[in-house]
């Protein structure tokens, strides 16, 4: 016999269904909804619902946007120079770079890194896009906002292979410490990035 | 300007709401639904839209119970024992106890615990209706299973001296050492009432 009302359950059930939630957090989530004023469940509700209707993918940059919109406001932008475009895996690192306020270019989202094994070859990446539209925008940088796993690593050289032709400056983001690192805590590797990236004071 | 296109952000916002969860947590969580089948994100807005509404409280036992329900299945099941009542704190206490598969009474949900500070009084909680439900059904013993917090222990000699005059045996869930703890990481307070209340073999 079930112990928890039928709805309840069914809360929990499909909370436990998010990322990284267990079946004691999914219950926490659903008793404090149900405690809550019934507003908060209804806001998330009619979010969730109406969520994959009302977003799409930018044809041109693969951001995410609004369905009543065409192109990506970041592209639209006369304040951004589509010269400069940032080269990104998903839609999300886009919030990330643009939380910074340095990046006044433009975005391109990949839609994943290449990854032979898990079969993801450059024909299912957004890679020919990119080509046309560093053409039809004459770009003058590609920066490579890719993070450095080896599917990172090895999609940063495809795309650089695949644009030594064009006049186009690739670039990447910086290697090192991260902010508040200390040395003595710093993995191998990065310590020789670090080392390799050096910069002349 | 949002970088996120609206539904997405509305998303964020409605889940960062949930308890424990940071806006980190919450873009997760938004961006997994939407890179999931639709299906996901509708069964959680489903599961929300008609929680609050299909879901409410016993008028007995104060369990949370099905909509249509008129009492609590754990009361009316006639193979579960009215003469014995575990009284806890909230309903979701109730399937704890009920995992363990080794409680075969009825239930008492009081609602909370008393805290003079937070203004929870003797009469918000419910207690008279535990009084009156022990006499109603010839209650024979009662089990504080309550957390031993000071809150805790205050209800629970509240609710014995509300009983003293009755002829129910009122008891308490035993304190000790939790399975799997060594005797060296115990707490103090938990390593004497292990003393207290050790057994003879």
């Amino acid at each position: 016999m079930n112990v928890l009302p039928k709805a309840l359950q069914e809360t929990i059930d499909a909370l436990y269904a998010l990322p990284g939630v267990g079946q004691r957090s999914a219950e926490r989530y659903a008793y404090h909804l149900l405690r809550s004023d019934p507003v908060k469940a209804s806001k998330i509700a009619s979010a969730l619902a109406t969520l994959h209707q009302n977003v799409k993918y930018c044809p041109v940059t693969f951001a995410l946007i609004d369905k009543k919109e065409e192109l990506s406001p970041l592209y639209t932008n006369p304040k951004r120079d589509k010269k400069q475009i940032a080269v990104v895996e998903d839609a999300f690192d886009i919030s990330a770079i643009e939380k910074t306020g340095q990046f006044t270019g433009t975005y391109h989202v990949l839609g994943g890194l290449l990854s032979p094994i898990d079969g993801i070859s450059p024909e299912s990446l957004h890679i020919p896009q990119l080509i046309s539209r560093i053409k039809k925008d004459k770009a003058s940088e590609v920066i490579l906002a890719i993070s450095s796993s080896v599917e990172g690593e090895s999609t940063a050289h495809f795309i650089q292979s695949q644009l030594q032709s064009d006049k186009v400056t690739v670039s990447r983001l910086a290697r090192g410490l991260p902010i508040g690192l200390d040395i003595e805590y710093a993995d191998q590797i990065t310590l020789s990035r670090a080392f390799e990236g050096r910069q002349i004071l």
